[in-house]
């Protein structure tokens, strides 16, 4: 069954940032820029290839400008990363990156724990950062990223009215969008549903994207009811790479792999061949010995008959499948 | 925040049974015993403890009499289990259970694999089988398990009409509910919401539950399609346990641990003390030596501030969360 004009979405690669740096090894930077390469390749538009922050703070995104400067010679590639103030903002601006993530915390005690900031002080940060790009860099989009906007691990609970308290300073400050993130795995898929619908009443066009911590094994289940909701960017990580190293098995964002699958048999395009995306695996997998890569479609492959929502058929045969007596 | 009638959400242990005969350590009846109590003492209100089935084929399952015994002796406890033809259900009426589920297959492919019957002549025992709990056993209840459901390892996609006329037939047999089975994950929610919604337009109440197999990780994800759909009973087993000796990785069932808080965090009230129920996996701990246990919950803990959706609040305190540098 082809069908002739299936919905698209964005999955925004985030694995050699979120996933990277959530681990205790440092990827050597020839593997990095390899891997964001066989990334591009399986079909993946957007990647958020690394932070601009204090190498002595995050060692594992030293070689920030080489692995930018890499991205942004693959034709196409959407070069995103993350930056949480103004300092990192002006130095991936001028590094030429398409695209700037800031982490902006809906609770005062994520935000100093995580940026040391305020709330109040980031969100003057944030209007700073747009209004340098507004002088000199004009074509950047500026995504906030809205972080504990589902719940805090510092602070508890976290309402609905906080959280799109902090969106709608964010699109006053004049960032492009405003994406949810469920930094520590606490939304359902109820909340998921009713914010991310919330969001788009009160910001429109600016409403972004989600981005899941698969911390509790939620993550799918909320991308289903984030694409209810219309959402039609989601972040993700290939191999589910970072974690916690506190918790351990606790994997970091969802599953790049097992998304791809998900959207595609959903009828979504994402433009991925997911086989090419399994295959990038083997680069990590040399590359971080010893860290944990998750995912089950590379273990399973992708079941027989299926295909992609533009109606491409799989380029590997599947993986046997098994029987057991009285199988249910 | 405290809801006064939230919708319940019956949640059928399959572990006993689906785990157990899908590993291959049978695990020793006194364990298997004490896993079935503090199963039922953590909130479970109905397991699939085992199948009737022939010992030379599933060896973990010879001492379903003594299982099926103990398990009558719990107070409240729905006693189900499987039963693949005539004589295994006559053999487990006799013993005294609640229910009876029977595998049948959608696709003659499979169901020659698994019972080594074709459609056809299941439907005919499903008839007797139906016939003799009328005549003998009016108390037991009986459930047509649909099996590849979503689609068939054998014979590749399976379509909604293929499924729905295998349910309308069990339906005319007179089991008194039809599930649907996704036996190797091939399921995706889209797929899940629709077919869910036309057995309940074909079958109104005797349109039954869902059972998912984690193999592609997309297990909770379909659950919350079905939820939509109006499903109101899900099977899933302690741990994962199962999968398949040839996929390495992949898992059996759902995760009844990460499906039971999914269900309490959307609000429905499925009766489990989460904290309870992950305490019992260190029977299987101990008596299934170097089998894997999945979950993400077990690890992570409920978040901060979570409360089931009867109002409770956890009996024991969460794990400590993780921050890092520019977290997202």
């Amino acid at each position: 069954m082809i069908i002739s004009c299936p919905p698209k979405v964005l999955i925004s690669e985030v694995g050699p940032r979120d996933g990277l740096q959530s681990i205790k090894t440092a990827m050597p930077t020839p593997a990095k820029l390899r891997w964001i390469s066989a990334l591009a390749a399986a079909g993946l538009k957007e990647i958020e290839v690394g932070s601009f922050v204090p190498p002595k703070l995050l060692p594992q995104m030293a070689d920030i400008h080489d692995v930018v400067a890499h991205a942004l010679t693959i034709p196409g590639l959407h070069v995103a990363v993350l930056a949480p103030n103004l300092h990192g903002s002006e130095r991936a601006f001028e590094a030429g990156v398409h695209k700037v993530t800031l982490p902006v915390s809906v609770t005062n005690e994520h935000s100093m724990a995580n940026i040391r900031k305020t709330t109040a002080q980031m969100i003057e940060e944030v209007r700073e950062i747009v209004a340098l790009r507004d002088a000199r860099f004009p074509g950047v989009q500026i995504e906030a990223g809205v972080s504990v906007a589902f719940g805090c691990t510092i602070a508890g609970a976290v309402s609905d009215e906080e959280t799109l308290r902090m969106c709608v300073a964010m699109a006053e400050c004049g960032v492009d969008e405003v994406g949810l993130s469920d930094t520590s795995g606490y939304a359902n898929p109820t909340q998921v549903r009713r914010l991310f619908r919330r969001l788009q009443s009160e910001l429109g066009g600016k409403a972004g994207g989600a981005h899941f911590h698969n911390t509790r094994g939620q993550g799918l289940a909320n991308v289903v009811a984030a694409l209810e909701a219309g959402v039609t960017t989601i972040d993700s990580s290939q191999a589910g790479l970072g974690g916690c190293p506190y918790a351990p098995g606790a994997t970091g964002n969802i599953v790049t792999e097992d998304l791809a699958f998900l959207l595609e048999a959903m009828g979504y395009d994402t433009g991925i061949d997911i086989d090419a995306l399994i295959a990038a695996r083997a680069i990590l997998a040399e590359a971080l010995p010893g860290e944990a890569l998750y995912g089950h479609v590379p273990d399973a492959g992708v079941p027989k008959g299926f295909h992609y929502a533009d109606g491409r058929v799989p380029s590997a045969p599947q993986p046997e499948g098994c029987l057991l007596g009285a199988a249910q």
